[in-house]
């Protein structure tokens, strides 16, 4: 028995959610936490790795004691988020914890994670915003929104997405499958949301990239399955700015 | 002629909008971005202080060049936010320039000024809410935000409000008009929004305060017009923290 966490964090100060050479990680401050909670020096497993800058939402991870498959420890899981928290940082927080048998692994049993982009539509930068939303200089009509959303609509299905990821990636496959993907308004932002098994490096911020390259003209929707099938990343939008990324749900 | 700025501004780092001798304060970004962007020294003047902390959705102010009441510049007002941000820290952005005539004045002006102050009610912290909503260690029900609005309704009126109001304040009168107050749920947060001709220095912290001990219980709705007319600072709540608190409207 271990337990699974589900945290939020906001990821403007990290390096990212892995421990990294130089620079604060998600993932350390974990293990500190861990560390000083349960007594003991912990391995922290987590779902995903992150870039410097993304948020989660919900990410998942795993606690045990080190080099072990288990957590032995007395602390029930309920009281585990508000425990953990006394010893993170303000900007990363547990809000879940439940037990999970010593097999389970963190990353290789998720079924599909959801993540979200928020761009801030609007020529005036927005301080509330600012590191949380990328800042697109003009606003999105109804009209753009409704051809980005019929675009996302050809990211779903099985796909090789290698025109998507970040060149210099080494992976088996660049094969993933898209369970759903739409574009729509909430409030001040517009919201692309995709869900996957999987994802490449850098697959959804070069995805934003390529639906506001539609939102612009320079792309028909209907250019999607000619772009995805090149497999050539020029063809491809440009990469969106980590800050306007979350991590949204993970599923397993 | 001169300019009224609305602005939008993230207070975290400032020790308040006004000028302190010690501290970053909003008014001296803003009179250093405007001699910055007009040529000369400035003279900005703010519908409203504000504490360290409190943040603004929309606050007001003139800027005229420095002694006069005027402010000479071939800028026209449209490109006025554009061209300030520029010279503006991340934190603060200016969204719209309007000229008024010379006499006009962004303080004496005011005919009402609407605050909002955001409660996340969690037992769990929000890394996304940190320094933006206060965090209530418990979930407030419906039934308890129903309290909170009846109560909050108990401020409406012309009254002395003295017993929300910070002691060892220095004011003529403490009589003010409240146009609106109520309480009600906006997604993960309850929203209490107060519009009154005036506010005396702490007057709507203090308010929310009162109306978590309504929620908790301690106060019931109909005990509100009781603690305003006892003008005993006691009988009201705690000071709720500055980091709930937004100015959101400023009406001429």
């Amino acid at each position: 028995m271990k337990y699974l966490l589900s945290i939020r964090f906001l990821g403007s100060a990290y390096q990212g959610y892995q421990v990294q050479k130089n620079g604060p990680s998600v993932q350390a401050e974990l293990n500190r936490a861990a560390e000083e909670l349960f007594g003991y020096p912990c391995d922290i497993v987590g779902c995903s790795r992150t870039d410097s800058g993304v948020h989660a939402e919900m990410f998942s991870a795993t606690v045990a004691k080190k080099g072990q498959s288990d957590l032995p420890t007395a602390i029930p899981p309920e009281r585990v988020p508000l425990a953990m928290n006394a010893h993170l940082p303000e900007d990363i927080a547990v809000y879940r914890a439940v037990p999970v048998t010593d097999d389970f692994h963190a990353r290789y049993d998720v079924k599909s994670k959801e993540y979200r982009y928020f761009i801030y539509d609007n020529p005036i930068r927005n301080p509330f915003q600012e590191g949380r939303a990328f800042q697109f200089r003009a606003h999105l009509t109804d009209e753009a929104i409704d051809r980005m959303n019929r675009a996302a609509g050809y990211f779903v299905g099985k796909h090789d997405f290698r025109a998507y990821m970040a060149e210099g990636s080494k992976v088996s496959t660049t094969e993933r499958t898209v369970f759903s993907a739409g574009v729509g308004r909430e409030g001040d932002c517009v919201v692309f949301h995709v869900e996957a098994d999987g994802f490449l490096y850098n697959m959804v911020r070069i995805m934003t990239g390529t639906l506001l390259a539609v939102a612009e003209g320079k792309l028909a929707p209907e250019d999607i399955p000619h772009v995805t099938d090149s497999l050539d990343r020029r063809l491809a939008g440009v990469t969106a700015p980590a800050g306007g990324l979350y991590l949204w749900r993970v599923h397993y």
